[in-house]
């Protein structure tokens, strides 16, 4: 009887499609189909920021899809584990994931580009130079054929250089520094004579009270107040020269994509644009608070690196950019986009945001 | 017979809708009535930017609800005149407006503090504040009385301080200045000894040509240029001192939007927030493009305010601001929330976005 039901509802709705300005276009029974989608992360279930941004794309999905399309968000290792997730929405073991680009250097060194380089471009140039300068085209280009289509998603803003053990006062404190500081900052690191190694989030509080490692670098004021990382550290340095502006990613797996109707792929593709805004502006509003906390509270020393010690460490992001880029054509267009965008856009934000953060001060 | 058709239909639907879990759940009948709405706005169609960002957002809308709500994009003048907008929304002549607050003094002066104050939050601060530290209510508090809910609707970046016949090397300079620039930024100018006039936009390159005017503000280069502004004006003078961030806005008419249905309702708000930060993107991408051809092609000469002039211009704005929540209550509530949130983040932006803009250059 169900089917019978069904059938003639589809037969009703398809005979009248055509004639009734009052009703919506399209197939409309078939736009009733609801999908059930997994989505999987490389952060804990509902961490602060990273975690609770694809927490609010389910939630926008959803409703915005009057319920048509489930999403059920997975925690790292709850359903494959934090750097399996690139796989598993390739494979369609989930059908959409939420991690960042630069943990799949593996695949192809090029992926580094697409959350964030040392010295290369903060939040708000990211997103312009995804959507306005070329850079999701590049994006598409270089996941298109692992089945994924990738979206930006979210950014912390800039984030800080880290917790350190030990004063930097110029490139010689590099030296045998033992840092946990993944990708191109740690090679960055290696290059300046020190030791940069790879550690569990939940590990970094007991290495640094043990003296495992001298310094580590995580996110900035918002997620390190919560692992209280200043009850184990003496300074905590700033700027956050190897990532300026980290991009997170949505990555869809490209069959399941596309066999949604039209509106829903619409649906995702605009939860994610405003997930993409909505983690920058939840990062910026807790970093604010959160660093007056660590301050005024628990009064930790703030610390800029010196200018030598920028000018070195730029030095060895560029040897670093250029080596990754070498035999790897793809890199190299990518990295020429963004040197070009860079530049542009170095000159433009140095007589309109970076002028103006000065005026608001002097 | 048509009549008998949807009756039947809608006995169809309701019957089995809580039967089936692969169906969607809500009223299906009722979610495929098509509405039609109209959105005026205060800019040209079509405007670059501006007047783009609400064609955008028609779009998204249309596209993630399969057709079922239609909106119809109104330049300025088309229905009703560009500072008609919150009137006609508030009155349901349109059902959404697309325009700037500080339009809208005259109905509260607190409206001001909604687009951009001087010396007051850039782009990424507003749109922390407006959503993680409280704006948005405050914003949603103030139009409740005229049957208006507000979302942000897109963001310029920091502007420019605007284009000069004059040398401006000491606050002397701008005493007989005559230049248009409205707003907060005009009392400014006119509490300097200035004479700020509001000319339409269409105006200002023969008011400048003809020497009618010293001075113009418009937007920053991408908009700048399109004018010509470089033909008639000898400097091009930064920082947007005036407007660091100013905030389009989305404004809905209350009944309307509840009239929807829920998943349309969030539609809006999603598309809202998606074209929020796509706008601030586009300038982004256009402003660096459009600036290196004034100043490579066209030869102009970028100039930057002497600190002497900051300082006089910026004690004036807090004059100027005192002065606009002297006798007003709700806008001494939004100002104090403004001023608790800017000193956080000049705080924090300190040490990450300014520090890195820095950083990236010495």
């Amino acid at each position: 009887m169900r089917i019978l039901f069904w059938a003639a509802l589809v037969l009703l709705l398809t005979s009248c499609g055509d004639n009734d300005n009052n009703q919506a276009q399209g197939d409309n029974a078939a736009s009733q189909q609801v999908y059930k989608w997994k989505l999987v992360t490389s952060w804990p279930k509902n961490y602060p920021g990273l975690g609770t941004a694809p927490e609010n794309f389910a939630k926008k999905v959803e409703a915005m899809s009057n319920g048509r399309l489930k999403i059920k968000v997975f925690g790292a290792g709850q359903l494959v584990p934090a750097l399996q997730v690139f796989d598993a929405v390739s494979q369609g073991t989930a059908q959409i994931g939420h991690s960042g680009a630069y943990y799949w250097t593996g695949k192809n060194k090029a992926t580094a580009f697409f959350t964030s380089i040392p010295f290369g471009l903060n939040a708000q140039e990211m997103n312009a130079w995804l959507h306005y300068g070329g850079g999701l085209e590049l994006w598409r280009e270089l996941y298109a054929p692992f089945n994924l289509v990738p979206f930006a998603g979210g950014s912390t803003g800039v984030q800080m250089a880290g917790w350190f053990n030990r004063e930097i006062n110029s490139m010689a404190d590099i030296k045998g520094l033992k840092m946990r500081i993944p990708g191109l900052g740690g090679d960055v690191i290696t290059r300046a004579g020190g030791e940069s190694v790879n550690i569990p989030g939940g590990e970094l509080y007991t290495a640094m009270q043990t003296g495992v490692i001298d310094a580590t670098e995580w996110v900035g004021p918002y997620n390190d107040l919560a692992f209280g990382f200043h009850q184990v550290a003496k300074y905590y340095y700033y700027p956050g020269w190897h990532e300026p502006g980290p991009t997170l990613e949505f990555t869809v797996n490209k069959p399941a994509l596309e066999s949604l109707p039209a509106d829903l792929q619409a649906i995702i593709e605009t939860a994610a644009r405003a997930v993409n805004q909505d983690m920058l502006d939840e990062y910026t509003a807790r970093n604010n608070t959160a660093l007056e906390e660590l301050v005024n509270v628990h009064g930790v020393e703030v610390r800029k690196l010196p200018d030598e010690v920028i000018q070195g460490l730029r030095k060895l992001s560029a040897e670093a950019i250029s080596e990754l880029t070498k035999d790897n054509e793809f890199a190299q267009r990518v990295a020429q986009s963004i040197a070009e965008f860079k530049r542009q856009a170095t000159a433009y934000h140095g007589i309109s945001e970076e002028a103006f953060y000065k005026a608001r001060q002097q």
